[in-house]
């Protein structure tokens, strides 16, 4: 199986850029521009949020209609282009008509995706200089292009792939950072391949991935207006998924990159200390399992005993109690261990069907002090599963998000 | 209306005390007693959880036969008995029998509640002793009680309160400060009154006053094993409630102190430094609404932006958002304002029909310094309602809960 990995850094037929436009005060990279030579066969996934932002919006209906003809993804920093009424949606298809012009094409052929703060117009002057920008320096600089999408980020996060017979290769930038949540985050993703995909074959390999990797990632429990991961496939590799196994090697390849670019994300969440690995089993079916790891993920009490690397396993259990699924206190057991240790999660048992056993407590320590921890919760009513990736609460998250805007 | 008042400190025929066993490790009072010198009718409210404490599932069990006849309830801190097993039954029931023999009565008539850390077994020896210097200082310090039932809290919390034509008094003490969530907290209260109820009339008195207190109230959205709020009615002034009014009435009085009890949980809530009310409004229906505002009140997001005074109303849209429940962006409205703003709570429009206003962020940033602050949501669906109390999340609530158990 191939593994992600940098010996390619660009997919062919895509050129990228990432450059300075003056939306990040700072002189940092600001904004994004892909672009595939030929139009692409293109498929997205977008927040459930009720409240979606203009380039979500602008988006989802494209694809409605153009799916099967998408040239180019423009990112921008700085706002999200949220709750800004017609306004907003009138800036969202403007930048997409500049873009259009820049590198000649339809304006329905340009998706946009926008992260920053919320309830702000987009300064229209600054994103036509990132438009024209971006456009002169379109070419293979991926970092460029992942820094220019980072937001409260301290890394770019890229990946890529190639399949081992050379048929096809694929790629991907995402960021991440605050807001990540059961379903997906303040997640942007953009994924590109150069094999052939249809319509249908591109939203099926995006969901499946997406489903087993954005989608499984906990940094907060909120939920952005702007979540959104894209796929684009420009044919440019000629090799067509023609049978069933072709399209399920290409899945398993697209996972690679994904839950690579997914789990960056975790790692580099804001003041993240600890990656927290948790698996919850044994319920009915897998979504009560989903729901209960959710509970678990998202309780403030839970992260920061992680922070303050505490063994304070009641608040594990407490927090599975109230997640709205019956429970059994005499069917739990749990166990932690150092490491993503999803072969063997039982290394150190705290609960036992109900009763603390009498583990020694430096030895959980020192498991706490990893900087990876798997979590296995087995709940002894069925074999519903779920897998989630977290982590800890910290004074750092405080710290960012209680002056993010200022 | 009576008010809550200090004009009162006690409760005629109950006597209390608050002592130290060495449940505390800091010399401080760490087991309090609450004894009626007649038999009580009670009535309880307890943790939805589905990890029970060991003293919730022993008061449950009481109250369903003995609800007539209860004369005590003793209350320890340091460890919560919870996911304690067997042991930790036999544990709370021996310190019910303990109680009885102290104070003369049958071991049915005793209730018990703990606090603390989950997963530990009672230190008997130091419940035998808090029950014993208890039972020997029984009295009218109440003071001592409430600061006997604290974890975390850093301030006692008691209210009492006199029937404006002297018919009936009634009084409590509560803990809180973490875990304070959708439905109640870590939250132990008692309630004692004299005046002569039914059981039914107990627990309706209870159902209704705890709905519109400690219900309310959402710290980090965390549940216990242990929450419970118990009433006591010993009967002593001889007044019984005999017609559809005068348990109105009742009730609107004992609304007074729990509420109270309540609002001081979220104000002395862990490393809280805003008192946020948060109230939403126009959806289908009172559930939706509480839905809407739980999601809110919950956001990590929401909370770390009252705690760096900033206006970051976005945050409180998305997180409305993705509650679960349709919203319409364009219906939406959203205020803010300093204090407690009930009566008219539409000072400063910050987001108008789905566009963000053109506020003055300075006026903004004045009302966000405010140590209390009401945000008003209102959808435009309906007349679904809900009112909540809750707080900021700030730096020490990480320090406190990082390292509690060490």
């Amino acid at each position: 199986m191939a593994e992600v990995q940098p010996t390619i850094e660009k997919v062919n037929g895509f050129k990228v850029a990432g450059v300075h436009s003056g939306l990040k005060k700072d002189g940092n990279l600001d904004f994004a521009l892909i672009v595939s030579d030929t139009p692409c066969v293109a498929a997205g996934v977008f927040t459930t949020n009720q409240v979606k932002a203009a380039p979500v919006l602008v988006d989802m209906e494209r694809l409605k209609h153009h799916a099967h003809h998408i040239r180019a993804v423009a990112i921008n920093t700085g706002s999200a282009n949220a709750c800004s009424g017609q306004q907003g949606i009138d800036n969202a298809l403007q930048t997409a008509r500049w873009v259009a012009e820049e590198i000649g094409c339809s304006e329905d052929e340009v998706l946009v995706m926008s992260t920053g703060v919320i309830g702000t117009q987009l300064p229209m002057d600054k994103i036509k200089r990132g438009v024209q920008l971006a456009s002169d320096s379109l070419g293979d600089n991926w970092e460029a292009a992942a820094r220019a999408i980072m937001t409260t980020d301290t890394k770019p996060k890229m990946a890529f792939l190639k399949d081992e017979q050379g048929r096809y290769q694929m790629g991907g930038i995402s960021k991440g950072a605050g807001m990540i949540a059961p379903n997906m985050a303040t997640l942007l993703g953009v994924m590109v391949t150069d094999a052939v995909l249809t319509t249908v074959q591109a939203k099926r390999s995006l969901y499946e991935v997406v489903n087993l990797s954005f989608n499984h990632i906990v940094v907060d429990g909120d939920m952005s207006t702007n979540d959104t991961v894209l796929l684009l496939a420009n044919g440019r590799a000629a090799f067509s998924l023609d049978s069933l196994g072709d399209e399920a090697r290409f899945i398993q390849h697209l996972q690679k990159p994904a839950t690579k670019l997914a789990k960056d994300i975790v790692l580099d969440g804001e003041g993240v200390t600890k990656f927290i690995t948790l698996i919850v089993d044994g319920l009915p079916d897998d979504e009560t399992a989903l729901k209960v790891a959710n509970t678990v993920a998202t309780s403030p009490l839970v992260k920061t005993a992680f922070y303050g690397e505490d063994a304070n396993w009641g608040r594990i259990i407490a927090a599975a109690g109230r997640a709205g699924t019956p429970l059994n206190p005499e069917n739990l057991r749990l166990w932690i261990n150092a490491g993503e240790a999803l072969d063997d999660p039982t290394e150190l048992l705290l609960f036992d069907y109900g009763v603390p056993t009498s583990y020694i407590e430096t030895y959980a320590l020192e498991i706490m002090q990893s900087s990876s921890i798997t979590v296995y919760l087995e709940c002894g009513m069925g074999s519903g599963r779920a897998l989630i990736w977290t982590c800890d609460l910290s004074h750092d998250y405080v710290s960012i998000n209680g002056d993010y805007r200022t």
